[in-house]
Formats: structure tokens, C-alpha cells, sequence
């Protein structure tokens, strides 16, 4: 099966069609990009994020036929992302293939191949009745991972962190999980301890923005509390992680996102009240159980 | 100082005049109760909830002349609150003071001085420069705390957690805060860990709905992950109970919510998809640094 999420961002001819994900759950509906300035406001703006920002970043390389002063732009807009390594991706891609465009495919399709290898080895490791606690939205992935369970003969049963502030978990998660008519059922983040203390879920799986050498991995705010709670509750949390672990923790910068981000919910504009918004945390090594990276490696605690 | 959570239920002639809480932060608006129907629509729709409902039960029973039926009927409509027990305590009172307005009146001028005596009590232990993180909304009592604490030459920061899904932090703790001018930032529920780990906060100081013999707590869906997370980064959790530590935990029904409450942020109407929501959590007592009983007793770990 696959979701709309799988590849969220798309290239034909010269525009670039961008999945607005902050409409979803109600409206799927395409954004199109034609230059950098756009790229950059749809980023800025949060219409794509994670995979999303990845394939944003290479189709917008293919069209306007630069590297690094797309990824220095990209960098300024969210400093967590490491926009520099895909650069150095795709510059390595064109050794092999010169032109810009068919070096971002055959790069997109590899990804996509790897994140299905990458499911396959954590279905291998996860519970016969899996009950997966997952927050934020890791674009189709579980839905490869069901599959995955379901051709081993597994059971997959999902519970979905809502992943505030901005909601992906409920906004993209169930929703794909949704229509691929997968067992799911949403919480509010505040819930997940009670739902591990009861023992609703005995493995969590989340992606991660960045990790580092030592194992640990940044990601959506909340995975850090979730991590805490699993590990004192004896629950295996498993990570898949993007890029070899090659930096160091105080190599990276957490952005922070603008208070009025926390104050969708009201009704009408602002003047909006002080509020503390980082986007991401850090989860330190010993609170992983499993690191399965994209190459398909799985490394155990 | 004093807030509109103060006594966000008042009764006025034949009429009970509630205090909107779902509408707050964007307007101050009171509904009006003339009958048990009334309070309990109002009950079940949340529009009145912890001290407010104390008072909605009290203002009924006065309102109707009767306790038994009216505490049957409000435990229907939310069955984790004990109003039997204060069915109990308003019965005690009109062997002194027969007339059952008269009777409720003097309960409810007794609570509102011992909340200040409570706050003084806690304002005691907390440290010289507070930094307080809470969730959920304990009406105008920390508002009653910033000011013993002010009088003993202490200062107090508050950081709130928005308490997801009905937000009552954002709505009624940070909007009783700031118009109280007392330094305040919100913060998403899943933040809080960070906050821990950072250092920024050096207390934590919530409510309960119920507390049992051995100082397990009931409390707003999250305080038992924050008393976790506090107990793992030996940071104090202070708890402000309401009744006498007299029943076990299996005498308390957890209430769960209509999944759509969560659903809230989304624009239109259902149907909703799959959530989970119970609304209180159960925080044991070993991870509770002290109790202080509305009697102003106080109870450390």
C-alpha cells in the first residue's frame, strides 16, 4: 500500500506540486512552486516537512540548476535539517549522472527503496501482535512497515500521539494510516504514559530529524518524554534514523518555531500570548532500544 | 488579588450564573441555571468543571432544596468527582445551620479562606525564587499563592501546560495569570520534559480531583507523566489536595471523554475518527514530594 505522504512533494516539467499538509486532514490539496522564493515560503510556512522538505530540496536543485546556495537558503528556513549532507548526496549523484534532473530521480527512487528495505528489517524485530506507539508523521512508512508485519504473518495496531503543536500526528498520521484502512486509534500526548502504564503498547517506533554519532537522535518535541516513559516501563522504542550517525549533539541547532504556532486553536488572530516553542528534542542514546537506518542497518542497544 | 476562577459559580436569587470556561479565553460569558436539568446540561458539556462544579452541586442543592438526589444525578455526569463526600460535608452543615442556602453560603466563604491558608502553607515550602510549571487549573489559587508568595519576599514564575484536549491551561490558567500580570508562559503538554531537563523550572505545583489513603493522587489527564518526569530529574511535586485521604483507588472511577473533545482544533463537524480519552490519571504517591490539604495540613514525602 501506499499513502499520498510517501512522496508528498513532486516535479512536472517546471513546477514543483507541493501536498499541503497543513490542510490535511481535511482537503488534499497541491501547492505549486516555480522558483526558490517559492520553495522557501512553502518551507517557512511548514506546507511540506520531513520527507516533504527532502524532496522539496532536490526538485527545487533540478529546477533551478544550483546545490549549495539551495541548501544554505534552505538551512536558514529550518536550521535543525541537515540540508548540507543531501547537498553533498546529490553533488556525489552527479559523478555518476551529470544532469541535475535524472541525478534527483534516481536519488527519490533509491530513497523510496530503502525506506521499504528499512521497514522490512524493523518488522523483522517487532512483536508478533505489535502495538505501536508512534508521534509526529514519518511520510508512508508505516503503512510500508503494516505490510512488511503483514507478510510475516504479524498483526500491526497503531496509536497515534497527536503531536502538538502542530498536530501532525492527527492531521497526517491517522490519516494515512486511515485510509489505508490500518487499526489506529489517535491520543493526546499527554495520555501516552497512562497507555504504557496499562500496557496498551509494547514497542514505539518514531522517526528522527537528525542523530549523532553516539546514537542519539533529534525529533518532533515530545519523542524525548516518550523515550523516558518507554524506557521506565521497559517498552522497546526503535528509531529510524535518516543519515549515518557522523555528527555531534552540539552540532546541531533546534529551531524554534513562532509562539502563535501553539494558539491555532483560537479562534480569529492574535495579539497571541507568551509561549515556549521548541520544535524538536534530543533523546540520548541509552533511552533507544534499536537504530534501523535508511541503508537498512539495524543496530541494537 | 483574585480571579473570575475564584468562584466562577455564583448564585444570585433564583438563578445560578456559570462562569463559560469553554469560551475563555475569548470572552467572559455567563450561562444561567434555574433547574437540576440546567446544571447538569452545563455539567456534562464541561462549561463549569473542578471548584465550579463544588459550586454548581452546592448552588443546586440550595437552588432545589434537595443533596441526595442531586449528588446521584451529578456523579452520573461525572463520575470521577466524589460528590457524595460533599453531599456529606452540606448535610453536616445544616445540623448548624438548618436553612440550606444559609448552609451553603457558609461553605462556600469557608473553602475560599481555606484555599488562602492552603496557598500560604505551599508558598512556605516553595523556594525564594519560584519557578513553577503546572497544568490544568486550580481556580485563582495560584493567583492566592503568587501573593504569599510576593508578602515572604519570594518571587514566582509560571510555566503552564496547555492540558490537552480541553486546554485548560491555555484557556483558563494562562488567561487568569496574565490578568493577574503575573509573569506566565504556555507551553504543548509534550514540552515540559525539556523544560525539566533544562533546569528552567525548579517546581512543580498541580490540584487533584481525588487523592486516596496512601497519597495516590487523581488528577487532570498528564500530571502523571510530569510527576514521572519530575521524580526522574529530583525536581518537587507538590500537590494540593481537596478532600481527606480516605478511599483506595479502586473506589474512583476514571471517566473517559466523547472522542470528538479531542477533535476540537478541526473546523466542522464529525464524524470524528478513532480516539482514546480518559481524562484523569492516577500519580502514586512515591512520586509526590508533599500534599497540602485544604485544611492547610501539610504532608511531605
Amino acid at each position: 500500500m501506499e499513502s499520498s505522504l510517501c512522496f508528498p512533494v513532486r516535479l512536472e516539467g517546471q513546477t514543483i506540486y507541493v501536498l499541503d499538509e497543513t490542510r490535511l486532514p481535511l482537503e488534499e490539496s497541491y501547492l505549486e512552486v516555480k522558483s526558490l522564493e517559492d520553495a522557501l515560503e512553502v518551507l517557512g510556512q511548514m506546507k511540506t516537512r520531513a520527507f516533504g522538505q527532502v524532496l522539496l530540496f532536490l526538485y527545487t536543485c533540478a529546477l533551478t540548476g544550483e546545490i549549495e546556495g539551495i541548501a544554505t537558503a534552505f538551512k536558514k528556513v529550518r536550521p535543525t535539517f541537515d540540508f548540507n549532507s543531501l547537498a553533498g548526496v546529490l553533488k556525489g549523484a552527479t559523478q555518476k549522472t551529470p544532469a541535475l534532473s535524472a541525478a534527483v530521480a534516481s536519488i527519490v527512487q533509491g530513497l523510496d527503496k530503502k525506506k521499504k528495505v528499512r521497514s522490512q528489517r524493523l518488522a523483522e524485530i517487532l512483536p508478533y501482535d505489535a502495538r505501536i506507539l508512534t508521534i509526529c508523521n514519518v511520510n508512508g512508512e508505516l503503512i510500508y512497515l503494516a505490510d512488511a508485519l503483514s507478510e510475516m504473518g504479524k498483526t500491526a495496531t497503531f496509536f497515534v500521539s497527536e503531536t502538538r503543536p502542530y498536530l501532525q500526528g492527527s492531521r497526517l498520521t491517522l490519516w494515512e494510516l486511515q485510509r489505508a484502512q490500518l487499526p489506529v486509534q489517535v491520543l493526546c500526548d499527554n495520555q501516552a504514559a497512562v497507555l504504557m502504564q496499562q500496557g496498551l503498547v509494547n514497542c514505539i517506533v518514531t522517526g528522527s530529524d537528525r542523530s549523532t554519532k553516539r546514537g542519539d537522535i533529534i525529533n518532533k518535541i515530545g519523542t524525548y518524554a516518550l523515550a523516558r516513559l518507554a524506557h521506565y516501563f521497559n517498552i522497546p522504542f526503535y528509531v529510524l534514523t535518516q543519515f549515518p550517525l557522523a555528527i555531534d549533539i552540539e552540532d546541531i541547532t533546534i529551531e524554534e518555531r513562532p509562539p502563535h504556532e501553539v494558539f491555532l486553536w483560537l479562534e480569529g488572530n492574535g495579539p497571541w500570548p507568551d509561549a515556549l516553542y521548541p520544535a524538536f528534542d534530543i533523546t540520548p542514546a541509552e533511552f533507544i532500544s534499536g537504530w534501523i537506518d535508511i541503508s537498512g542497518e539495524v543496530a541494537c542497544a
